[in-house]
């Protein structure tokens, strides 16, 4: 495979599994993969794969992967061409997109002026109207109590009170009428204040029993835009996402195709470039644009393995000018796949991180399965960053067969040294609204909450 | 995936990665897998990972993975109601097929007779021809040296004197010109005799420049008979796979479909039933069977990678009674794949077998790797056994992209304790003919002897 023809060196601005999968990715092209690391990870997977590293500061995140000036200096010193953001740390950060343009390097994904227009959820939502695009029933920005009621008279009741500045579940509040609304808005204003920086919230219909279903897109310098087919991601606890799929169970295929032709729809619109998703609430034969994210997905291995699209890959090749490598017709999804976190942390404690050294390690293998992970034997996850250590992801010609699959590699997996989240996925994989497709966002929380 | 009719706990008459991978397909169907060991692997993968475990004898293969006695009372002790006899050992042993069927049990492949009908060389090549496929220029059993050189002559030099019992490259013997062969006969004969048990030798015509290109077939008690595409596996060394991939390089579709069609015609002429495999010689357009496998073969994931059809699971399912999955126009090939033997040995040294402890393991993961290995850290080689301890392969939307995952997942292969081929691959995995898809038979072994 031919390199892609603007980049040649990438700096990877992250760590763990997603910095290991764009070394990969570089690796596939031909590219040099420079990487990034604080004290902790100084020994860490992503460092010891990469071709050249480059220290960047202090373990806690604000002294490293968030430390612009930091990373900028890691650019300038390595003679990266390119800085790919990974997701989470600064990958929707559009002052970082920008000031890695300033700097006359390229930024594997879109503008900065895209990630600020679809990373504000009440211009996002006006976005997808002007796209015609369906978004769930809501409101503008509300700025008092009386407004917020008002608007809630027209979108109906059970509703959600927004940050418009939100993301990852933050700064949410439900309310069932009229004075429960009036108690939780200016409590939601004070905590999107706090954790946005900005006061600006809306209300939304609150829909009851929903998929998330949302629609990998793929969109190039010369106008070329592709989805990628969708995934579910219903399962999530506090709106965190744990078991992903692709393609989504139960969906009408005339569903399916109305809600992938508007997620490429509003990629147009707004001018995209860059692997992205759409976010839809799908409920009772109708789906809604929740939000759109602009970088690449921890779920987006669920989509390569039915559709053989490289998708980091295809960043890459979009950050240095080429074309897609697949149009529309190219994309066609092969049997089914499902995704599993594995996040170091204890189910039976609430979930709680658990940081500690990777006593003893087993992957599974053979057919159908995938593992994305940073993490050897010896290793020492530390406790500052997120605890997803690794992705499983089972592939079958059908979603029976993944489903078995995943129960085989489920059982091969052994991590000793820290609680996971394996043993849950083991009992969650049997869970009969997920083998019979038609679980919801609400499902996980009720099966965490009847099996505890 | 509902369980197989027919069949509910099968026994794994085999050890190491095939052992695995049947277990694995068990799994998938929600089958009983029952292991056997010898002493030396008492605590080996394949035995932590069934059902159930079964000792058959010392570690020697004669007392344990080859005892007949032993592995029928293995049978019956463990209640499994079909044996799986994975490639090697007893797979083709015609003997033991009837042994199986006799104690009322299911064997999971094709019947004793036509095993024994395709493992005779000389009656493989009468029925091919019978069923219209082309063979090697050659002759019938000749049992005098005068015999063989009348044969030579109508056959064209070079030629080659084989074993019609033969197998596994072994009791071959080429001839250019009449006193060459007037003085191998005879030696091909002693050795055929005492390797084989039988004298019978035939002379082909030795192509010069062929390709090894194979056809896996598979055939249910119904009648269907469907072609699941060709693999070309001509990286050999003295006859020993060590390269193979999917689908063949550089083949003209027409032939292709020529070759495949041959290979389900052979098939359907032998009344066969399960999985096997039709080997073929290409040169310079034209196809010439060589022989049939009766058995799953060691190269088979590069077919599950590109195809989506799991062989192991339709070996299960046929020997069920059920109908195969997949009709032909189910089978479509999806890009390409290349499969890597990892093998303890030191290819410095001549490729000797080199047992001992695994010391430390890193797997190659992400995008397109598949491993299918027994071993764990700390595990013992044993050196009793074929060296073949894993097999690395990768899959690609095309063959460069294949050819860069492969480089990529080799790099990051580590493996310490014992030499293994991995180095060489590393280095295989550059050489032009390789890159090109023009290697051949000899291709190989002119590449190690230039680079030694």
């Amino acid at each position: 495979m031919s390199s892609t023809s603007g980049v040649r060196s990438v700096l990877v601005a992250n760590r763990g599994e997603i910095a290991l999968r764009v070394i990969r990715a570089c690796r596939d092209l031909g590219l040099r993969a420079v990487a990034v690391y604080s004290d902790a990870d100084a020994s860490a997977a992503h460092v010891r794969h990469a071709d050249a590293a480059v220290h960047l500061g202090k373990s806690s995140a604000s002294k490293s992967y968030l430390n612009v000036e930091a990373l900028l200096g890691a650019v300038r010193s390595s003679g990266a061409d390119a800085v790919h953001p990974g997701y989470g740390f600064l990958s929707e950060n559009a002052g970082f997109a920008r000031a890695v343009a300033d700097a006359g390097v390229t930024w594997v994904g879109p503008s900065g002026d895209v990630i600020e227009r679809m990373g504000d959820k009440a211009t996002a939502r006006a976005t997808a109207e002007a796209a015609g695009v369906p978004v769930v029933p809501g409101s503008g920005v509300v700025t008092s109590t009386d407004e917020a009621v008002a608007a809630a008279a027209e979108v109906g009741y059970p509703v959600l009170v927004k940050a418009s500045a939100g993301g990852g579940g933050r700064g949410i509040r439900p309310a069932g009428d009229d004075d429960e609304l009036r108690r939780v808005v200016d409590e939601a204003r004070r905590e999107a204040s706090s954790a946005f920086g900005s006061d600006a919230v809306y209300v939304e219909r609150a829909l009851q029993h929903p998929k998330h279903i949302e629609v990998q897109v793929l969109a190039d310098t010369h106008g070329n835009v592709v989805h990628v087919g969708e995934r579910d991601c219903s399962l999530q606890r506090r709106r965190q996402k744990l078991l992903e799929e692709a393609p989504a169970p139960g969906l009408d295929p005339a569903l399916r195709e109305r809600i992938c032709t508007a997620a490429a729809d509003l990629a147009r619109e707004v001018g995209y470039v860059g692997a992205g998703t759409v976010e839809f609430l799908v409920e009772d034969g109708e789906f809604f644009f929740i939000e759109m994210n602009t970088r690449i997905q921890v779920e987006h291995p669920v989509s390569e393995l039915v559709t053989g699209v490289d998708l980091v890959a295809e960043q890459l090749r979009i950050a240095g000018g080429e074309a897609l490598s697949v149009d529309q017709s190219d994309v066609v999804v092969r049997g089914a796949a499902v995704e599993f976190r594995v996040n170091a942390e204890d189910p039976d404690e609430d979930f709680l991180p658990s940081p500690g050294e990777i006593t003893a390690l087993e992957l599974p293998g053979g057919p159908g399965v995938r593992v994305d992970t940073a993490l050897a034997v010896g290793d020492v996850i530390p406790p500052f960053y997120d605890s997803m250590v690794a992705k499983l992801a089972v592939w079958g010609p059908d979603r029976a067969t993944a489903l078995a699959r995943a129960r085989r590699a489920l059982a091969e997996y052994r991590v000793e040294g820290v609680p996971t989240t394996l043993g849950l996925h083991r009992r969650l994989v049997d869970e009969p609204a997920l083998v019979a497709g038609d679980h919801d966002i609400t499902t996980l929380e009720a099966f965490l909450a009847q099996s505890s």
